[in-house]
């Protein structure tokens, strides 16, 4: 195997380069010519881009020997998904003669919608090669440019909100992908954080928590400040439940850090949807104690019922941090649509219908082209990284270093 | 014990929750109407809020076996004590009738006043347990509320000045509920750093570094400009000091890190009454020197003198990091003021009266309250932590790694 | 040799104090009038401050047993060059009768230039004494600042791009000072990295990466969304680009982190003289893997024929990190200057000698005057650390921790 994986690797350098090479020529046929006063949104771009680099990054570094492939990996699929989406956003605009945004807008949208893979590789993390993770990106990036494009423009949900389907697309798609990847040995304890793995990734989920509102805010034109406190006060809900649940359901009454990762940024995932719209706080501190709830409880049944089920392995448990929070709050979205807009009955089921419609077909597409990028991830062609070596930064890193204080 | 307090932690979660359930029912009826037009309060916000949460929580990172406590019980009462904080706030409006300031300004001012809560927390890390902590946190942000209540209508001390008060408050409150601790064994060495812990306890410091000039300039309505720049050079002379005196005060004239996480800060601290109304930098940077000087020496005498005479434990030395800075700032303040007011001498004295009234008001209403909470705290009731597990996450935390690399 | 060192030790902090002393004093001199209105820099300063003081901090923490020397004299030398710095501008000001620009513009274009001095000490990290790196940031600051002044005074560079020869001078200074630096035992363990070190490395290069198009783009009136734009892209080609060529250049097909440390930064160097005036992404794009190419493939070829030939110790690689995109940045200005003014022929010729009258000016500078500095250096005088002292924390900080962990 390991000779044939290495002829196999020297040809991925390759792959990206052509890869590169083809966005070199797109970006020279496709440039945005509405650069001008965009200045405004850089401190926004600024906000989303450290939380998908940094964030992102460091909160996947929980796994014992793996967070060299964690950090750089996460910055690699960025760096090609960015590029691959501000191209298509330049095809659109070129071929439905939409409105050019300018690059900056187009980079930030990238950026977010980025998150949908990152989430992604979170189910498959330590288990899926690099090739395999930026053929992904690729045809991720692309299909939820798609299913968004087809909320906005057929079901005329408006680009904040369909922006927001971006976890449950990532959780779902990445799910649907990490079902077609072998399961690792139950034995192994390459799949186990260490104490400081675990704090690198507190440092990483501190970082998404205090930034999870301009997240949320970003695309929201009007009531922005609104967007940020009802954010902020769903994630402070949030945060306190997950620490009492965590309490209510480990023996001893033990606080467990991976409960903490996965349930305090919940409340975040589940505002997304209606951050804006909703006008009191009090409700949106309920759906962060629901959706904290949802993501810890969820962590159980999953885990125990679903996953084994299914013979899915899921290493970030992405389904309930970002998969059922985000359920949670497209349920939400209906919820407060109907109890606000009762009077006006008439058109109400129709309105209703296209958020329903929306959330299923972002889900629909999350599925089956995550399983058909799955099973074609999963071909000889790609070599999958052997079960023994899943989890393995030496796998893909060079380790000059003695092996001490690993 | 063992048992006894297993019995006590499964109650620990219902209180939480009580407190979650009575804050949500608050909110119920005390929300905020001003949300309009405060997006420019955003980026600041956003600066604080990652002081306290990221900043602070690796600042108090240096124990050995405390990481995972200091990062996550500081976001548990962040996130209580902030919407503790805005309730009162909606409260004080309703009742006083005062001015509403929108719910981002308040989320902003919680969690600036949060810091001082965070202090306190410094001076009985790994000593009290969630309770005891969540109890301190409501009980000092209600209690530093009403001081800051006090200050700004019976002396007219401007808003942004009072809320200067937070380091001299949570750190007088600190020590004083601190008094009340057990003191750990001498030999203990749980009660110690490692040099990865002190590394990251350095990453915390930078943040709080570099962040300083916005915590000093956010209440600041005009001369904001002034306060930055007087609270960068006040921090970089301290910086500049600490590691002179480091040198002068150890043995073999080595760096002790200890030494420059405390003083590194102090030039900060000490200038936050005056950021805004000294006129030349020369002024802030001598005051970051003797703010310097002071944490430095003070933190011999203390360490040596005053806590053993006293029986005070403050594990991460709060006194000497946050207190006697904040003295030396009160005392400036007033010694700045007589200077640049010499001419109008009748009026004087009344306005020198005033502002030692407020430190006094201040630093009494700490110890008072801090030495009855720590009092209540200590009740047989909360289940103190045994002297044995102190300093000891594995005490409040779920250890499943193997135990290697820590 | 100890005790000797010893003494000479106890007469450092009088050196340093008696430097903050004279800053102190100039400072009463040459204090900044034109303080109003500058706020709008503010978050621009804040990006830069977190550069230099944490992502270089970090950056430079790669080394084994360096952590702490890396992120505290980092922000010692920071400290003291920014008020240095702040003092030449007044001094200029006051001479020359140009322009005040008011405290807060000062500041950050000091923290901007000082970028040059942590490169340079990031060539002699681990074997330059505090003493050793203070007099360099002293002088390197000054011949920066003359430089650059050249530079916008007699060829009219505008003071925008004048600012990016900053990696240049920061990287031919340091190699030339270190040139005169006895170079360390190749059998040495110190040397090298850990994957934890490596990995708080990374978290370094991620913040830097993430704040670079700020870095670009600070200084720039017009077009500064483009020159962020340009910036980002030319980032994330050289990310990619990184990660192709640490494949293609190992054995085994395996990625090297020190090479994507040092090429993911290699685009935004390269592109600062050209970002904001760049018309189309793809050039952007094509500097940025350009870039990345010259820094790893000159990785290869410095440290193998290069440095031993000069017999020049480079520690984190600054020659071609910073180095060598910077020069292929002032070449692609010049041919970028070329192809857009071809049809201005006669005074063509003119333009373009300025220009590279600019770049060999900065060189020439900083390789002169970097020698001289070495040479000063490295006289008995100055008790350079021993060679079996190199890169190890131990030399000048306290360890009071046990031998655990580390």
């Amino acid at each position: 195997m390991s000779s044939n994986y290495r002829n196999f690797r020297n040809n991925v350098p390759w792959l990206i380069l052509f890869l590169q090479a083809v966005f070199l020529v797109f970006f020279y046929f496709l440039s945005s010519d509405g650069d001008t006063d965009q200045l405004t949104r850089y401190p926004a771009f600024q906000d989303v881009n450290h939380m998908v680099i940094f964030g992102l990054g460091f909160f996947l570094t929980f796994l014992k020997r793996y967070g060299f492939s964690s950090t750089g990996f996460n910055l690699l699929i960025i760096a090609l998904g960015v590029q691959c989406f501000v191209l298509i956003e330049g095809l659109l605009v070129f071929l439905l003669l939409s409105e050019d945004e300018g690059s900056l807008t187009r980079i930030t949208k990238a950026t977010m919608s980025m998150t949908a893979v990152v989430i992604s590789t979170g189910a498959v993390l330590g288990k899926a090669n690099p090739v395999q993770l930026i053929l992904m990106t690729i045809v991720e990036i692309i299909v939820f440019r798609m299913s968004r494009w087809i909320n906005t423009t057929f079901l005329e949900v408006p680009d904040h909100i369909g922006m927001m389907h971006v976890h449950l697309f990532g959780a779902y798609f990445g799910l649907a992908v990490s079902s077609r990847f072998s399961e690792p040995s139950p034995r192994s304890e390459k799949n186990m954080s260490t104490p400081k793995s675990d704090l690198l990734s507190m440092l990483g989920t501190l970082f998404l928590w205090v930034f999870w509102p301009s997240f949320n805010s970003v695309l929201v034109v009007e009531e922005k400040s609104k967007a940020i406190c009802n954010t902020y006060f769903a994630l402070a809900v949030s945060a306190v439940t997950a620490f009492v649940l965590s309490v209510l359901t480990t023996k001893d009454g033990k606080f467990r850090m991976t409960h903490i990762h996965s349930a305090v940024l919940a409340g975040g995932v589940a505002i997304g949807y209606t951050a804006s719209s909703i006008e009191y706080p009090w409700i949106a501190m309920i759906l962060g104690l629901l959706a904290s709830v949802i993501t810890i409880l969820g962590s159980y049944c999953i885990q125990w019922c679903f996953n084994p089920a299914l013979k899915i392995h899921d290493t970030s448990g992405v389904h309930f941090i970002f998969g059922l929070p985000g359920v949670l709050g497209a349920l939400a979205q209906v919820i407060l649509f109907l109890i606000n807009n009762w009077s006006t009955l008439p058109s109400l089921g129709y309105l209703v219908t296209i958020c329903i419609g929306a959330f299923c077909l972002t889900i629909g597409a999350a599925l089956i082209t995550g399983l058909i990028t799955g099973f074609i991830l999963n071909l000889k062609l790609f070599k999958t990284t052997p079960v023994s070596k899943y989890f393995d930064d030496q796998f893909y890193w060079e380790f000059p270093h003695l092996a001490v204080g690993f």
